[in-house]
C-alpha cells in the first residue's frame, strides 16, 4: 500500500507503523517511529547489532549486500536476517521483526550503590518569614523587607543575598508577598533567593541526584530536610540509539554537527525528566518542589548533557572542556524541576575520567586514609585510582565494551534471557548456566563473560595465551569447530533456548509465537576481545602501580566500583587477571559509587567542596605517555598474567587442577 | 475611499496613513502609524493635550463632544481642532494635521551633566593570554587553561573566577581557542570570563552609560581603558504616548496590564537601543564590544525598564520593588550590547526617589563633606537631599508638570520655538522674549515659567498671592480679560507668532503654508498652578530642614540639579520662592547628574560600591508624614513666601521697587 510513493513500513512486535521514502534505511524509520534497536557504530553498518528479520517484502530489499554478509549466518540469511542500517526501503512495503537481541530492551539497572552517611548541609534551605507590613515610616523596597526578614529571622547575611530576577518579574514578587499576606516561605539557594511561597512550607524541600551513565540513568529523588533518598527510577540512556559506546556517540555529533549535539542532548534529558516524573508520582511531590539537581557521569556524558563541543577529549591529548564543577540553570538544559533551579555537575578529571570516578574516590574517603588504597571501575573506559592521603594518582584505559557484551558473537546486556552466570567442571567438563529471570537463553551478559574464560581455563578448555585446546574436543562435543571453520564453545543449545514470545498479528491482536533455538557459544575470537578488555584494565592497574613505585602488596584495599562491578564473580576476575592479584577479602565492593557521589553532593556543599578538592588534588596520569605501555599490555593478554609469580593464589590454583608444571608451562593432554 | 468598511486616516505633516475600522480612535490610530502625539492623561480625555486639527472629514465626526469643550477654545473649534483621544473614525476618510504643540517633538535635550573626575576602575576588564598548547603532559581543561592563565599571567585569583556558559556552549569555546591558535583576549566581568576573543583585542573595550528620564534618555558610549567619553546620544523618551508622566504610565500599566508593561518596557528599551547604535556609528564601535551597561533614572523608570510590577509604588506608603544596584543580563531586557552582557541599574532610595538622586548625592560628594549642602533636583518629581558625612535625608515632592509646559494653557516643552525667557521692565512695563532657535513664538516653557511670575512680581502687575492686579490694565494692554472673562497677560502677540511651515500637500509634494498666529498668554490658572508647583517644592525643602533641625542660614551650597535646573534663571527662582533664600554664589548647577552619576558607576566598581553605600545611608523621609505639611504648602504658595522676612534679598528689592512697604504689605496702585 502506498501513499505518494511512500511504502508502508511496520515493526514487530512494536507494532509502529508508518509511510517511508524509498531510499530510507530501516534504522532511519525505525529511530523517527521510536522503534527501540541496538546499534554500537550508529549505523556504519559495522558493528553488526542491527539485525532484524524481514517477514513480508525481504524480496524487494535486494541480495544480501557484503557488509551484511560479515555479521550474518547462513541460517540467518535463510530465515531473512537483514542490517536495519545497511536495507532500503525500496518499492514494496515491508513488515520487519526486531528480534529481542537487537532490542535496548529492559535491562537490569543496579540503582543504588555504597551509602556514605553524611549530614545534610544542603545548598537549598527554605525559611518561613511573617514580614510587618509597610507603613509611612516603614517604607522599604519589597525586596530589602524579605532579605532583612531573612538576617533579622534567621541570621543570614543580607548583603550577600539576593532575590532572583525571576523572582521579582515573572512571579511578581510585590503581588505575591500581599496576596499571602505577607507570610511567605522564602527558598534560598546559595546565595539567592530563588523562590517565595505563600505560607510556610518549610517542610516540603527536594532534590534531584542522577547518575547519567552511557549506558543506564538513575535517578534519586531526596528529601533535602532529612538528607534522605524517597524515591529512586531509571531508565536506559536514551542516547544508545545513536551510538552505544561514547566514541560513536561523540562521532554522531562530529559527523551531523549541532543538530546531533542537540539530539544527545535533548535524549538524556527526556530520559532524565521521565526518571524525574515517575519519582514526583511515587513520592508526591511536585516537579517545582525539586529546587536542585546534581549529576555525575563520565566526561563525555558531562559533554552530552551540558552541551559542550565533544570533539577535542576524543583526540590525543584529550582534554576535557571543563574540569571544575559547573552550575547550569535547569531550565537552560531543559530540566523539569522548580523553573529558576540549578543543576550541579560534580567536577571531572582529565581524559575521560569523569565525575563517576571522582564520586568513588569520595565515597571511599581514598584520599583521607593513612594506608594505600586502590580502585576500579569498570566500564568501557575503566578508572582506575590508586593512593592515600599524600597523592592519589588516576587514569583511564579504553577497555571497550567487550564485558557489555559488545564485539562479542552472541553478547548482549543484562537484560531478560541473558546468560549471567557459567560454571565448568574441571573434571567432568559439565556446564551449568543460569539467566537473567530465568528465560530461556538468548545471549550472553558481562558477568557470565568474565566466568567463561576463567571456567575454560580451569577446566583446561583454553591455555594460558587464551587458545582453545584443540585436543580436548574429544572429551566435550561443546568444543567444536563452527561452519566457517573456527574453534567455538557451546555454552547453551539450541532446544534450551527456543522460546515462546508474544507476537502482534494485526493491530491490538497477540498471537503467541515460537522461536526456534540457536546454540549459543563463545568463539576463539570472542575470547580474544575479553583478553583484550582485561588486559587493557590490568595494563592500567599496572602501570599505574609502577608510576607510584608500587606493588599490589601495598595495597590495603580494592575498591571494586560501578554496577557492574557488583554483578562480577571477583575471583574469576582475578583468575582471568582482570586485576592485581590480592588476597579475596581486600576486594571490596563499592556498587553505583557515582549514584552515592551525587547524591552525596546535593545534601552537603561540604561534600561539593569536597568533590573539588579531589578534582583538583588528585593527578591524572596519561597511559598513552608510558613507554612501557605496549610491553605490559602484552603481557596482561596472559590469563592470568605472563609471570604467574605475580598471581600466587591463581598458580596455586593452576597448579593444583594439574594445568601448570612446578615451572608454570602449561600442560596439554596427549 | 474605503477598504472592508475601512477609512483612510491620514496624518500632517507626517504623512503617515492606513485604513481604520468605524469606532478607532484618532489617537489609537496615530499610535499604531507611530505618529507622534502628546497625552499626559494616557487618552482619558482629561488632559486636552492632543488637540489635532481635521482638515478633511469634519462634519463626519459629529458635533464637539462636552469633554472637547473643556479643553478646546471658540476659535479652536472654528477652525476644526478636536481632541484626538476623544473623536472616533466613523464613515469617511480623513485627513488630520497634528500642530506642534500637540507633538512630542525634537526637543532640546540636555545630555551632559557635571564632569567628576573618576580614575577608571571598570568591572569589564580585557586579558590578552598566550595559552600553552595542551600536550600528553599538559590535558588540563580548556577552561582550566584559560584560567590558569589568567592567574599566571594577570595574578586574577582563579578560585574564583568561571568561564560564562554561553561562552563555552554558544561560542564553542573549544574550536574557538584552537581556531585562534591559542593567542586569545579573555573578557572578564566581575569574576566571569563573559567572552573570549581571537587575537588581540585589549585596546578595544567599551560600555554604555544611560539616564533613563520620564521625558528623555541620554546615552554615552564610553571607552573603558580611558573613562572617557566617545559618543553621545539622546532621544525623547517613547513612553511618552503613553503617559506624559510617571502616574499616568503607572495607570496605564494597571489598566491594560502585563502587554502594556511589555510596551513600556520595549518602547524605552527601542529607545535606548537607537541611541546605543547611533553612538556606535559615531564612534564606529560594534555592537557587541559593549561589555556593559549603566543606567539611573527614577523609581519608576527603574520598574519599567526592568519590568518590576509598579502599582504598589503608586499607593502609600510608596515601597518600590528593589532599592539596590540590580544586575541583569542585557539580552534578557532586549538591549544591544554584547549578548552577554550585564545592565548595572543603579540603587534607588524611597518612594519616588531614584538612582538619579543618588547619583546628584554621588557627584556632589554631599555624604563625604564636613559642610551641610543641600539639592534639588527640578522635576515631576523634586527630589531634595539636605545633610554631611553624618547624616543625609531626602524627600520627594509631586511637584506636577507645570514647569514642564505641562496644565498650563500655552505651556510646551522647550524645542523650536517655545518662549524660554521673559523680561519686562518695572517701570516701562516693556516686554521681551526670546524663542528656542529664534523661531516664531508657539508656546511657553519652563525657564520662562520661572521667568514670568518673577517679572510680573517686580513689575507690580501680579500681588505676593500671584493675583494680577488688574488697575494695572490702565497701564498695560497686555494684561486683559479674555473672552471667557477672566484675567490674562499677553506674551506674545498673535503677529508675532504667525508662521510659515512646509506642508506634504500630496504624498512627497511639500507646500509652503502660512499658520496664522494666537496671543500666548499667561493666564491667572497658569499662575496658579506655577505657584502650586513651586509651592510643593519649597515646601519639600522647607519641612526637611525643619525635620533636620536646620534653617537656610545653615546650608553652605545649594545644588540646582536636573536637565531643567540648568536653564533656569536661579535668581528669578529665588525671586518667586522655588526654595529656600540664599546668597546667589551659593547656588550651584551640577546640570543632569543622573547621567554623570551613569557614567561614574560605569568606569568604576568603586563608584558602584559608594553608590550602595549611599542608598544605604541616605534616610528617606516622607512628608506625608509630617503634620505641618498643609500649613507650609499654604505659606509657600505667597511670592516668593509668606513671611517675607525668611526672604531679606527679595524683599530689599521688592521695597526697593517700590511693591511692599517697610511692614511687607503689599501696595496696590491707587
Amino acid at each position: 500500500m502506498s501513499s505518494e510513493d511512500k511504502y508502508e513500513v511496520v515493526f514487530f512486535p512494536h507494532g509502529r507503523r508508518d509511510f517511508f521514502a524509498p531510499g530510507t534505511t530501516l534504522m532511519e524509520a525505525a529511530d523517527k517511529l521510536g522503534v527501540d534497536l541496538s546499534t554500537v557504530c550508529g549505523g556504519k553498518g559495522t558493528c553488526g547489532k542491527c539485525k532484524v528479520r524481514i517477514d513480508e517484502g525481504n524480496e524487494s530489499l535486494g541480495p544480501v549486500k557484503p557488509g551484511e554478509m560479515r555479521h550474518l549466518t547462513k541460517d540467518m540469511i535463510e530465515q531473512r536476517y537483514r542490517l536495519a542500517c545497511l536495507v532500503k526501503v525500496k518499492n514494496a512495503p515491508l513488515k520487519v521483526y526486531v528480534p529481542e537481541i537487537s532490542r535496548v530492551g529492559k535491562q537490569r539497572l543496579q540503582t543504588e550503590g555504597l551509602e556514605v552517611p553524611v549530614t545534610p548541609k544542603p545548598m537549598v534551605r527554605k525559611y518561613f518569614l511573617k514580614l510587618p507590613v509597610p507603613t509611612l515610616h516603614d517604607m522599604r523596597a519589597d525586596e530589602e523587607r524579605l532579605l532583612d526578614a531573612l538576617s533579622d529571622q534567621y541570621g543570614l547575611d543580607k548583603n550577600k543575598l539576593r532575590v532572583d530576577y525571576d523572582v521579582i518579574v515573572k512571579d511578581y514578587l510585590p503581588i505575591k508577598l500581599r496576596e499571602a499576606n505577607w507570610e511567605v516561605t522564602a527558598v534560598v539557594w546559595n546565595d539567592k533567593v530563588m523562590a517565595v511561597e505563600p505560607g510556610n512550607t518549610t517542610d516540603r524541600c527536594f532534590g534531584f541526584a542522577c547518575d547519567i551513565g552511557s549506558t543506564k540513568l538513575a535517578g534519586f529523588l531526596m528529601d533535602l530536610n532529612q538528607g534522605k533518598v524517597i524515591a529512586v527510577g531509571s531508565r536506559m540512556n536514551p542516547q544508545i540509539p545513536m551510538g552505544e559506546d561514547v566514541l560513536s556517540r561523540i562521532s554522531y555529533v562530529l559527523f551531523y554537527g549541532e543538530e546531533a549535539q542537540d539530539k544527545l542532548q535533548k535524549a538524556v534529558v527526556g530520559g532524565i525528566n521521565e526518571i524525574i516524573d515517575e519519582c514526583c508520582e511515587k513520592a508526591g511531590v511536585k516537579n517545582n518542589e525539586i529546587y536542585e539537581m546534581t549529576f555525575v557521569g563520565n566526561v563525555a556524558m558531562q559533554m552530552f548533557f551540558l552541551k559542550y563541543w565533544p570533539k577535542h577529549v576524543a583526540y590525543s591529548p584529550y582534554p576535557p572542556v571543563v574540569r571544575r564543577g559547573v552550575y547550569v540553570p535547569t531550565a537552560r538544559l531543559g530540566l523539569k524541576g522548580h523553573p529558576y533551579s540549578q543543576a550541579y555537575y560534580l567536577p571531572v578529571f582529565g581524559g575521560f575520567v569523569g565525575a563517576d570516578q571522582l564520586a568513588v574516590i569520595m565515597a571511599t574517603r581514598m584520599l583521607d586514609r593513612d594506608e594505600i588504597t586502590m580502585d576500579l571501575d569498570i566500564g568501557t573506559n575503566t578508572e582506575i585510582a590508586v593512593g592515600n592521603r599524600e597523592l592519589v594518582t588516576c587514569d583511564s584505559c579504553a577497555s571497550g565494551p567487550a564485558f557489555e557484551g559488545m564485539e562479542i558473537k552472541q553478547g548482549m546486556r543484562a537484560s531478560t534471557g541473558a546468560i549471567e552466570k557459567v560454571t565448568i567442571d574441571p573434571s567432568s567438563l559439565e556446564l551449568h548456566y543460569r539467566t537473567i529471570e530465568d528465560a530461556p537463553a538468548v545471549g550472553i551478559c558481562g558477568s557470565a563473560l568474565i566466568d567463561i574464560p576463567a571456567e575454560l581455563l580451569k577446566a583446561g578448555l583454553i591455555d594460558n595465551k587464551g587458545k582453545f585446546v584443540e585436543k580436548m574436543a574429544k572429551q566435550t562435543d561443546r568444543l567444536r569447530r563452527s561452519k566457517e571453520g573456527m574453534w567455538e564453545y557451546v555454552i547453551a543449545w539450541a532446544k534450551e533456548t527456543a522460546r515462546v514470545v508474544e507476537k502482534e498479528v494485526s493491530p491490538g491482536v497477540m498471537k503467541k509465537e515460537t522461536i526456534p533455538g540457536i546454540d549459543i557459544v563463545i568463539t576463539q575470537g570472542d575470547l580474544r576481545e575479553l583478553q583484550k578488555a582485561k588486559a587493557a584494565m590490568h595494563t592500567g592497574a599496572e602501570l599505574m602501580l609502577k608510576y607510584r613505585g608500587l606493588t599490589e602488596k601495598d595495597i590495603d584495599k580494592f575498591w571494586l566500583a560501578g554496577a557492574f562491578g557488583n554483578y562480577i564473580d571477583p575471583e574469576n576476575a582475578r583468575t582471568i587477571g582482570m586485576y592485581p592479584e590480592l588476597p579475596t577479602e581486600k576486594y571490596v565492593f563499592v556498587g553505583n559509587a557515582a549514584g552515592t557521589g551525587a547524591r552525596m553532593a546535593l545534601i552537603s556543599t561540604e561534600m561539593r567542596e569536597y568533590a573539588e578538592e579531589i578534582s583538583r588534588k588528585v593527578v591524572y596520569y596519561e597511559l598513552a605517555v608510558d613507554k612501557d605501555f605496549q610491553n605490559e599490555y602484552a603481557r596482561s593478554q596472559y590469563l592470568p598474567y605472563q609471570d604467574l609469580n605475580k598471581y600466587p593464589l591463581t598458580r596455586e590454583l593452576l597448579y593444583r587442577l594439574g594445568r601448570i608444571d612446578e615451572n608454570n608451562k602449561w600442560i596439554y593432554p596427549e
